[in-house]
């Protein structure tokens, strides 16, 4: 892979919590961070606050239902980081790149989260432990 | 804390490794990263492998003995994302701020660490779970 497809930024770090308002109240009060707003993702059971930081944000999670991987990984290890995005150029091929060198994938295809991006997550058993999230802005053509 | 006075970026992720070599190769050939090279932390007892993303960096930890905080990690839980980086100003005046708010501090004062850089570490029972470390570029009237 050449120096100029390297992914381009870290877009963002995600923060498992269990409570977004006491969470919210440290970042933005301890911290300093500049608080951007929250949004409710129904499909992946989750509330996240996000703050800026430099050219990334901060992605606070609290679970909405027992079903979510956030409510599981609380339940498993308690408040913590959750998983680091980066953000890519030409996701859609990177990942079947990524496939063919024997990256083991948790989408093969390109969702779409939130903030008006598309994302994949690696599994963590391909990344040495780190649940790794890829990004990439939505074309405008592609925009709903 | 004034918006003027915020976190000014994510200076780097510091992910644990058991065998740094082999997690250079993947970060560099499957993930793309510029890799930047390898300094060795003696007093933390780890070689550490650096990569640039955007205006942040990740560093790979690999424990050089089994005092390393990194050894401990690793034993405890396995490979993974150890802590994240925050770059501040007036580091110093930042760490006295957050203790006189309750937060738990490794280090209330600024100690030298790799890259020119003050850095202190905030405890995670104070930060929700999460490894935090603050930094702040070494003034030149400071650099030995």
């Amino acid at each position: 892979m050449t120096r100029g497809n390297a992914p381009r930024k870290i877009s963002h770090i995600g923060i498992a919590v269990q409570n977004l308002e006491a969470s919210i109240k440290w970042y933005q009060d301890v911290l300093g961070l500049p608080f951007e707003g929250i949004e409710t993702v129904e499909s992946e059971h989750v509330r996240v606050a996000f703050f800026t930081i430099g050219e990334s944000r901060i992605e606070l999670l609290e679970p909405t239902s027992e079903e979510s991987a956030i409510a599981k990984f609380l339940a498993r290890h308690g408040e913590g980081i959750h998983h680091i995005a980066f953000e890519v150029n030409g996701l859609t091929e990177r990942l079947q790149q990524l496939s063919e060198k024997g990256v083991r994938l948790i989408h093969d295809k390109p969702k779409r989260g939130a903030h008006q991006m598309n994302i994949a997550f690696l599994h963590p058993k391909s990344t040495g432990g780190v649940l790794m999230e890829l990004c990439e802005p939505v074309k405008s053509e592609e925009k709903e």
